[in-house]
């Protein structure tokens, strides 16, 4: 016999995992944890319709929506009549409503809570202003931690029981200890925000954990792809910083200390400008907000205006260049040419099949977008076949907080049982 | 209840992957693969020490190790006392004598066969000098099928089945089609060597696949340093050109296409220099052989001469550096100080606990180590925890074919019933 060439081979494994013996609890929760997927991204179908999606025999698929009904995950809907012939079959709907998780971002210029129920119906979302890196780190968990007893308040009112918190810092975490281990937008070193928001909370929370905006926020990007069927994509934050999240194979890279994705310092600009981080020639100098305002205005231009909601100024910014204004034109024209190559090298060392553009990015990221994809394409080492798709976000400043919604539920679709 | 905040929380997954359903077949499927891979890992053990290791029942582990002896796969050996009391106890032992794995390196300068069995011995190794780039496909092609041909002889001679063969080429791969898209080192575009190689080889041949080098560097590597629990790596090699396998979470990070890894064109060089790529400013100019001899050298330098074996041309330089040789001591700094800007920039992207110098590096990249830690902690974003260690490669240049043979070997260990 001579094989198929062709025949499929590696999964994307390095080497088969050292995974762990199965044994019937482990299988009947991830059992479980396939059936609320189908039902969570197919929509609601009959027993008999889940038995053939997934493969599994009837008895087996009764017993586990039995348990889901149990666990109040789903619920059975009215029968219908399965084409022309046959019985009637009862739906089995998702039934998320009185399930969520609570997404936190504190950012460099608001608190943003959001709670987000299984069937990812918004429960709560609240804003608060604060100029964070001007205020004691106690005043911003203060205010983080009345936040979210508010939305505690809320969610209890209505019924709705969270399963967990995950506060989003634009920083490098250390998710073990509950850890800011250094986010400079802030001026934050080695605060311990999941302790000090714990001794805050004085009643019954949900479990708490902290993790990199970035990596939320590609979360979030990473649930609205993946119908496309995306498996790879970076998911780039535009801020005063430039922070990235990267899903490579369907899984989150944190690296071996869960710090990975901070593109924002590489070493880019052939100029070698001082970088805020004492370095040089860092890309987020290039391609930073602050670049961006310093190229296209006067330093006493209104865009500069800290008291003026940065969407106004960016809207601004927008408008003088759909008028014509050269400076302004020729400002987002450098940005998308650095942009571009940054994105070019991002694209040559991960290969992901989307870069998702957001935060400022998203608001007059339209305009660079043509510049940055020929950037991209001329530099990339397979453009035809390896090249990527550059795109915006459309989730906007709110990416990060519903990436912290998504992880904590996700706990529940982990283990269905478990919660 | 107030849950505990640090409560462990997410895998690695950017959410709960959409895992199939399980059922018997591939439940028993894994444990047998769990089984051998403690043979394996672990060395020689009872029965009941397997049941102990794996939190399988007794019963479960008999039937599985009577299939893996079936399938000859393992062996039992003699019997021992267990401890001071008790019945003796039958060793089941891994026997991997008689199936094996195949790597085939095409390098610029070199064909490499290498068998290694399931136990890790090597069954078969060949290398043939060849200059690959001056020589026609065809005639790479034919000098890789004979290779093929007479390990496969040697193999069918010894009794050892081979299970797969792995291509390692240097560039951009397209594994499904089994083509070499791009590889600029061998003057290849769209060289289709899996069909070339099936043409060729007028016998019964396991499965042929092809895959990018520094990838198959990267797993040889990652099986060396599991020990060491290491799960987040960077291999790169280091040759005319520059690429790096990339083993992130115990995955080798492949991207949407299969090409990430191309770190050698990432634009760093201010001075923006020509690339034999035709881009400017590739970090390869920067740390690529031709470079690092360049610096050292004039051009009419013995240590230039092709006909040389390359390993006894860095031996050269390396004795010059030692006696204190002046240039040579100079070029080396030099080339480490932009080593370490690109391995800094590829630890705040990716976050790898260890970076692996591959290649030349591991013939005179002691010289540079130094410098090199020095400038990757300098530059790092958070070198205090999110540092990583630089070392050099022990497998020099048999790193990709033998990469090539654990895959190859892989599908043992995915499905030790399917062989």
């Amino acid at each position: 016999m001579k094989a198929d060439p062709h025949a499929a081979r590696s999964s994307n494994a390095a080497l088969a995992e050292p995974s762990q013996p199965r044994d019937r609890r482990s299988i009947r929760r991830t059992n479980l944890g396939v059936v609320l997927r189908i039902l969570r991204d197919s929509g609601p179908r009959s027993r008999a319709q889940i038995a053939t999606d997934t493969g599994l025999p009837k008895p087996t698929v009764t017993s586990l929506v039995a348990e889901l009904l149990a666990l109040g995950l789903v619920r059975e809907g009215p029968a219908q009549r399965e084409g022309a012939v046959g019985r009637p079959g009862t739906l089995v709907h998702i039934d998320g409503r009185h399930i969520c998780g609570i997404g936190v971002e504190i950012s460099t210029s608001y608190v943003h809570v959001l709670a987000l129920t299984l069937s990812g119906a918004s429960a709560f979302e609240h804003r608060t202003a604060m100029a964070v890196a001007d205020s004691g780190t106690d005043e911003v968990l203060d205010l983080t931690a009345r936040s979210i007893r508010a939305c505690l308040a809320a969610l209890e009112r209505d019924g709705i029981r969270p399963v967990g918190v995950t506060l989003a810092v634009p920083g490098v975490i250390d998710a073990h200890t509950g850890t800011v281990h250094y986010a400079p937008a802030l001026g934050w070193r080695g605060v311990q925000v999941v302790d000090g928001l714990w001794a805050r909370l004085e009643q019954p929370v949900p479990p708490l954990t902290v993790e990199n905006d970035a990596k939320l926020g590609a979360i979030a990007e990473y649930v609205q792809a993946q119908s496309a069927g995306v498996r790879d994509m970076v998911c780039i934050t535009g801020e005063r910083g430039i922070g990235a999240g990267i899903i490579s194979g369907g899984q989150l890279l944190r690296g071996s200390s869960g710090f990975a994705g901070e593109v924002g310092h590489m070493p880019l600009d052939p100029e070698r400008r001082q970088c805020v981080c004492g370095r040089l020639g860092c890309w987020e100098t290039m391609v930073g907000l602050d670049t961006i305002l310093r190229l296209a205005t006067d330093a006493d231009d209104e865009v500069h205006d800290p008291d003026v909601e940065l969407e106004i100024r960016l809207a601004e910014l927008h408008s003088r260049a759909d008028s014509g204004d050269a400076r302004t034109r020729e400002a987002l024209s450098h940005v998308a040419d650095d942009l571009g190559l940054g994105i070019a090298l991002l694209a040559d060392v991960l290969n992901p099949g989307v870069v998702v553009l957001g935060g400022y990015f998203s608001h007059i990221g339209d305009l660079m977008l043509d510049r940055v994809r020929e950037v991209v394409r001329d530099r990339v080492m397979a453009p035809d076949a390896g090249g990527c798709e550059v795109v915006l976000s459309t989730l906007g400043f709110r990416a990060a907080s519903q990436g912290g919604a998504y992880l904590a539920l996700d706990v529940v679709h982990q283990d269905p049982s478990g919660i």
